[in-house]
């Protein structure tokens, strides 16, 4: 295993979309940006908050051509290549690589039930294989919630084995605690990223290297915060509070809620809109939610910390 | 409801992809005049015994093309044109619409679970004003085994209600007949289709119209045999029989046990061939699972009905 490509707390940025709902590429590459300064060490584009996966592939390389022509440091991106298609995940992943991202976040094979470890390796190894380059760093992307079947610790072993500079590490969205904890354990040394800030403390106390989570779209600074001072003796009381802020942004579907407090901050209606099968909230339901998290300290990009 | 565009015995096409991966074009044309001669009366392409999911959508609207060019007739064509991103959905039914396509095949959006009838009813809704062609006719696709959120009969009625002659069929993949049967009774004159041949007949005794089915691949004869007698005394002893054959062809997982049947029959090992999460099954495999059901009766091209 190899030093970490990525550390900290990282975003799966949320996708602007216009009205017809096209992806908008100037806002997205602002976005990116803002997370920087708001608090995101680095960013995970096109994963599950980004509604990735209703887009076209084209749509997504398209716009990950955008964020770095507008000057975003592509070493701090780690964009999601995964799909179902092996044909698109390979265009996808060398896109990225040839882009000059510093990682990849790359989802198994998500319409079939019922595969075996066996298929999902041979998935996995074709890709890295057709890709080719020995620039890529690829991050597996343990989802269940959304793909039900994940990635094993067989699996995660064979990889790393056939592929120990490529194969470097792993998101955890299963939420569970028990499954991370295995891994830290296992896998000494692999970037292990917890999939939501509510494990960030244990995960870093577990030799964990951070969290990629969807709230680093609307709470980075605080977040942040506990990363860089997660040994200090307070930071039991800070992990308690940011899994509130959590709660709270979670009374909606997450994506239109993180979406309708970003339009509220801003005042871009355009932020509501996402793609089916989501539905949007109304900026009604956004200034209520921004009122709501203010009140513990959320308040949006204004609380960038001062440099 | 309208005149159905399609009745009988359709199969989702097996895809033979050359040694590299790439989908062979000009197999896939001649296996669908090959099936047509069996005994399909119409054919989907693209389903997910196609291995529809792990090419790209591009790869997939060539494939079409290089079907219609090779001369099958598109009104006998009802393509898979589902995907997770409404883009991709909207370009390859308009595609399958521009092409002359009888109907077209379409899943719900399958990545996020738990999304509500009204997110699904949207993504359905949006495909069909953005494709915006009278000759659009829209299967459902019901297969909660792979996409775990299925179509709800609200869900039915509310988008024939708004497109009563675009949305004109539903292929029933979950395996419960009761599902089928409640179907039947709530919409009748709606082009209900029995997702596997098991249900074939208690499907045209109930209203229905035939079945889609993945074994149409290699028992097409039998199946359809039972299809055009099923009001004949010796129906359910056909019906029986064609289920043996599938449960002996069920041995493996389908999609590689059909095409080891496919490679036995062709002396053709290119058709062992499959795209990951599958695993190619070996060519003593299918030999001997064709030994097995050439005892049943199923022995391939060669029991092409006589005219």
């Amino acid at each position: 295993m190899t030093t970490q490509a990525f550390t900290g707390v990282l975003s799966p940025v949320l996708t602007p979309f216009d009205n017809d709902l096209r992806p908008n590429g100037r806002k997205l590459a602002q976005f990116c940006k803002s997370l920087l300064a708001e608090g995101c060490t680095a960013l995970a584009p096109f994963g599950t908050n980004s509604e990735a996966n209703s887009m076209s592939v084209e749509e997504r390389m398209e716009l990950l051509d955008q964020i770095v022509a507008a000057g975003v440091d592509p070493r701090k991106l780690m964009p999601g290549t995964g799909a179902c298609a092996l044909s698109d995940a390979v265009k996808a992943t060398k896109h990225a690589v040839a882009k000059g991202c510093g990682g990849v976040l790359v989802l198994p094979p998500f319409y079939y039930k019922g595969m075996s470890d066996d298929g999902f390796y041979r998935f996995f190894s074709e890709t890295i294989q057709r890709v080719g380059d020995a620039r890529l760093k690829l991050y597996l992307y343990h989802i269940p919630p959304q793909t039900v079947q994940g990635i094993s610790h067989d699996l995660i072993e064979r990889l790393i084995k056939a592929y120990p500079t490529t194969v470097v590490g792993i998101k955890d969205s299963s939420g569970d605690w028990k499954n991370t904890e295995a891994m830290l354990k296992r896998f000494p040394g692999f970037g292990i990223f917890a999939g939501s800030e509510d494990f960030l403390l244990a995960n870093m106390r577990a030799g964990g290297v951070g969290c990629i989570t969807a709230t680093g779209n609307v709470n980075a600074g605080m977040i942040r915060k506990l990363y860089d001072t997660w040994q200090q003796p307070d930071a039991d009381q800070k992990q308690a509070h940011i899994s509130v802020v959590r709660k709270t942004i979670q009374r909606h579907p997450m994506i239109p809620s993180m979406k309708s407090l970003r339009a509220a901050w801003s005042g871009d209606a355009a932020w509501l809109n996402v793609l089916p099968p989501f539905l949007p909230l109304a900026m009604e339901q956004g200034k209520a939610l921004a009122a709501d998290v203010a009140k513990l300290g959320c308040k949006g990009p204004e609380m960038v910390p001062a440099e």
